[in-house]
């Protein structure tokens, strides 16, 4: 169990401390590099050695965040992570992960490793509880640190979209645009690029599109054929699963994904009409209501046969 | 040409009126409808006979704002038009329109052609700026008001991807999220769900797309064909010009959709490193630096050279 700290603790904590390794989840993404690198800078303005780490490269789409700023190397003193759930999510710096005295986050599902965490869970974004930390701090906003801050906070909400956004979401964007974010060329490289790899995978993603249930369930298969047609990689697949779910009058929608052993992982989206989680549960996965996954290791035509089947015993009403 | 008018202008004239009668755009979106129903139900609040009017039928998209309020018939003693930069933008009601004797608009192309004209074209939506106006008439906004002003909002800035999000406008937005604007719901149905048709015309043009000059231009086409065969109406179409852009490495992103006479028009998209008016202009066509467009009333094939080489003799560069 962690100690539960507030926003001044954790600022005094870093005030005190020195030669501070801030830690990044695997796989980065936008919201742990913004926040992790707008945190360092911050510190660095503040005198302070430091230095963000993480177990994987930062993938080129967030590079204009991390380059052209040079971070010393030292014998860390203080381990503070950031928007890190769980030391599992720190890859081959999870050893490490178990002596951080802080931890700064935004996930109600934290599971308190760090001996000091802060944590609000009402939080989009831990872009937002960084720059709370940061103005504790005393350290004025650079365009660069808005620009870190920006960018976790408009890629954890959706660019604003999602359900997490809140009133205080926006007003620290109206904030981060004023400190020089360059929130509109951030925007489209964020939202607004795609690999040729992916455009061709969603070509094939979108030809695989069955309806069943009268349209009430739209069905897309990734297959690996597929994915070796597109020349996809792993960062080219991200966020296909919602896909089926948005047609129109579609309660539920299914992405299955084929695995190296040729079985398929199954990904299910529902909007208020039906429970994705019963849905998993039926094929012994789980999930929450809007969004469950399971596996089914079968052939192609009979794993989407098992997928019906469940859905047809769980979901009220869609086969009337 | 209209006298300028300040927002507290603007208020005192709609407070002195009554039997109101506000003008939307045809082909009414978001900003026009979610304006003028906010306005109108601020203006209902003070006791006032007033009536939202359009030429086309609101699209079942946005019903949500229109169904279960009631507006009187009356003959109308004062117009005013809201989110309309042209009496042409009219339809059926243009004439109407030459009659008004308030604008309140956000569009810097205005033509001025009512008696008073409240402008700001600073801001991204109508909705701003009818937000000031409900203010100075000392009108609270309920939450259907807020979901009008909402929806406006949100639909001209892109869910504030587009570079004209202001601080301003993620500001509003934050105020309308309190004032309980239904903000998850309304951006689902407005940026997460496609009809049936449209994912298929999707697909078909994802099909289309060709590389030219290295990957530096991507072309997709949209047949009468391809229309057909997905079943798609004019509602489905609108936003596929951006897309071959949205690929990464690409400086001129083109869309040739095919018209009722065989013919094409040409939609050119760039970024920072081409100028999408000087390709129109080569053939014929105008615009913007980042978004024109020109007719090419030839063959596909003949049609898609003509583009091509329109875009080697006008984007310095791009053949290297």
């Amino acid at each position: 169990m962690s100690r539960r700290v507030t926003v001044a603790d954790a600022a005094a904590l870093l005030q005190e401390a020195d030669d501070i390794l801030l830690l990044l989840h695997q796989y980065p993404d936008g919201d742990t590099i913004g926040s992790g690198y707008a945190l360092a800078l911050a510190l660095q303005a503040l005198g302070k050695r430091v230095r963000p780490a993480c177990s994987d490269p930062i993938p080129p789409k967030y590079t204009y965040l991390t380059e052209g700023v040079e971070f010393p190397q030292f014998t860390p003193q203080f381990i503070c992570a950031v928007d890190v759930a769980d030391v599992k999510l720190l890859g081959s710096l999870a050893e490490v992960g178990k002596t951080a005295q802080l931890c700064i986050d935004h996930h109600a599902t934290n599971v308190e490793y760090a001996t000091h965490l802060l944590l609000d869970a009402a939080c989009g974004a831990a872009a937002m509880v960084v720059r709370r930390v940061i103005a504790a701090l005393g350290v004025p906003l650079t365009p660069r640190m808005a620009a870190c801050l920006y960018t976790g906070l408009a890629t954890d909400t959706g660019c604003f979209k999602y359900p997490n956004t809140t009133p205080e979401a926006h007003r620290l964007a109206a904030e981060l645009i004023e400190y020089g974010a360059p929130y509109a060329a951030i925007n489209e490289a964020m939202f607004d690029r795609k690999s040729r790899a992916r455009m061709e995978i969603e070509r094939l993603e979108l030809s695989s599109m069955q309806y069943h249930f009268g349209g009430r369930c739209a069905v897309m298969v990734i297959t690996n054929a597929m994915i070796a047609e597109a020349g996809a990689t792993e960062d080219d697949m991200e966020g296909l699963a919602p896909l089926p779910r948005q047609v129109e009058g579609v309660w539920v929608g299914v992405t299955l994904r084929q695995k190296a052993d040729g079985g398929f992982k199954v990904s299910i989206r529902t909007g208020a009409l039906a429970d994705a989680s019963a849905v998993a549960g039926y094929l012994g996965g789980g999930g929450h209501r809007g969004a469950a996954g399971c596996a089914v290791n079968r052939p192609l035509d009979e794993a989407i046969a098992r997928v019906l089947d469940a859905i047809a015993h769980t979901v009220d009403g869609i086969d009337n």
